[in-house]
């Protein structure tokens, strides 16, 4: 039996107290004296940041620099990557590299979407979930089978996604059934159905705007209910929410409250936010994801979540304190909710896996955002 | 005669060479063999970050944090600051701090509005005037005289920014001519015409959006044109150009190249962006500015400009280097050339003033912004 007392810290801002664990679990009572310890110091505790939707296979993190080589539009960003991804190196060493960033950071949950398609195969889940089994107990990946480069449009990419859940992958994605891979029905029918087939959840890429997309939404909450898969759909992006009008809002809110679909948000630097005060008020799960970093696609990222968090306050105009501490939350507990995290949290009963960030307030961690942070991950300090 | 070299830095992230200094100014031929020797270790030179668009006077930096206080509305964050800014110690104190952590990023020249009112007179001027006085040398602060709590709405406040300049403040502020101190034809003849007596410059804060902002962005070019400023004039925020059509706003941009008209963001969160590469193609300036850090207006703020020249890039959808290198170009030479400042640069006659960044290009300078700065103010290293 190990274990360690976590002294004078400030769960979520909040009052001092210590934190107690016992074999990398939080207990209410007190350790015993032989426990190893942890100073505090006064700092904030935060559960462990959760990167809700990541592309952990296409990071050049660690490898030298290259301009960005794509031109603007989706089919060259496309056509770029699958020209250049083979120059970038192991995808097992990237994703490494991103992953020691991210636990240097007390980024400790991530889901990571990964390329599948007919030229790279499933090399690139296979790398990804190399790089993860190396770090098992600092930080955990969830990996979706993610159809960039077409679904329909790329033939053999369906089977492969099946493969990829046969290969350790543990849901079923999409992209933009109508407005990228153009047949919204048939792209739809088949990711539900190999999702039903392999007894996995989806998460759905959605940049579709306005009724395009709010169309979509409508028929991926219709197959979420009629295939029994309610808590198990996430839509990312969901740019459709916000580029509709209020009403039509509310009630697309309602579907997905009812369907218990979950939404994460990358934060765009160019379309609305998500109406996050609305989606809390329905009881929506909301997660926050840091997209890609550093990668073919944009040069942006920095691997950690507090800086997207900052973002997203930003974004949505935030400037009182409750709104700057819900971005607190998404960045921790609204991705757990999302992922489905087992444990998760601050309480006895929990996985001691835990920041020790150096700030006066919740909003300060958000708005400064210190990297000299302590990181315990399952009882066990490793940064 | 004090000499300086520094070595192997690379200037824009472009070659590496080597940098000479004497008696605090950069010169062509090399340094005496004796000279001070800066070892740039490949680190990108730039030249130091100019914040165009400041509140220091507001800030309250190095001070105990305290939650946001104000109601969303204008008039409520207004009063709130009324209400409390007594509350947060003496503005030569806090602007120290905030000016010392300027420098420790490598901001070298700042503009910052400093209110003036009947209520606190000209003390935050003065306050401001001190604290910048104390780090002569390091950092360059320019004041403009500004009416924060409304100019025809609050009795005595154009006297006393006319006392202002006296004082050693530079330029004449306004503030929403129309949507704030509701009358801009008198507002705008108000501050011009302090401005002339003084002959000085103006620096005219514009939120309103839309048709309401271009109409007043053409009076104030009418003004600029007659009253012979040309040249001499700062629109800050300018929200109506992004929020016209695209033949409007066409229209405005000649107007502002004809009168010279200089314009500063400071990255709204929800409002779009000025649109960069249209008004470099017209030649009108425009600088970056880091607005409000850290105080009753918002939360908000680190003081390092190149976090704002980030939010700049990821808010205008940029992906391209020389897209993302154009907001490092406007956080140095765009604000350089908004503040008008002589010498600025890293060419030979130009005043040393730079700082060194652990960047291997100029778009990762922007993107991961290290803050492991080397920083040098008239051939003296201060950090
Ligand atoms: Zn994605
Ligand atoms: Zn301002």
């Amino acid at each position: 039996m190990t274990s360690l007392r976590i002294t004078d810290v400030r769960p979520w801002g909040g009052p001092a107290t210590d934190l107690h664990v016992v074999d990398g679990v939080f207990v209410a009572t007190a350790s015993s004296p032989d426990a190893e310890v942890v100073p505090g110091g006064g700092r904030i505790a935060l559960p462990g940041l959760v990167d809700a939707h990541a592309h952990l296979d296409k990071t050049s993190w660690g490898t030298p620099y290259r301009p960005h080589s794509a031109g603007p539009s989706l089919a060259s960003l496309i056509d770029n990557e699958r020209a250049h991804r083979g120059d970038l190196g192991p995808v097992r060493e990237r994703v490494g590299a991103l992953l020691d960033r991210h636990i240097d950071r007390g980024v400790l949950h991530v889901r990571s979407h990964v390329d599948v398609d007919p030229q790279i195969g499933l090399d690139s889940v296979t790398g990804v979930l190399a790089a993860a089994a190396e770090r098992a107990g600092r930080v955990t990946v969830e990996v979706v089978a993610f159809p960039q480069s077409g679904l329909l449009t790329r033939a053999g990419t369906a089977e492969l996604m099946a493969d990829a859940i046969d290969a350790g992958a543990q849901l079923i994605g999409g992209l933009d059934p109508a407005g990228f891979d153009g047949d919204p029905i048939r792209h739809l029918d088949t990711i539900f159905g190999i999702a039903a087939d392999k007894h996995v959840g989806l998460d759905i890429h959605l940049h579709d705007r306005g009724t395009l997309g709010a169309w979509q939404i409508e028929r991926i909450a219709e197959r979420t209910e009629a295939l029994g898969v309610r808590g198990k759909v996430t839509i990312a992006h969901c740019y459709a929410l916000s580029t509709v009008d209020d009403v039509r809002q509310g009630a697309l809110i309602e579907l997905l409250a009812a369907a218990d679909i979950a939404l994460t948000t990358t934060v765009p630097g160019t379309t609305p936010q998500l109406p996050l005060a609305r989606l809390a008020a329905a009881g929506v799960r909301v997660g926050l994801g840091h997209d890609g970093v550093r990668d073919l696609w944009s040069p942006y990222g920095t691997g950690d979540l507090l800086d997207k968090a900052l973002a997203l306050a930003v974004a949505s105009g935030y400037r009182q304190d409750d709104d700057i501490e819900r971005t607190a939350r998404i960045a921790t507990e609204g991705g757990a909710r999302v992922l489905g995290l087992p444990d998760y949290g601050l309480e006895p009963g929990c996985r001691a896996n835990l920041l020790l960030i150096p700030a006066e307030s919740l909003v300060e961690a958000v708005t400064q955002r210190p990297v000299d942070r302590t990181v315990i991950a399952g009882g066990t300090v490793v940064r």
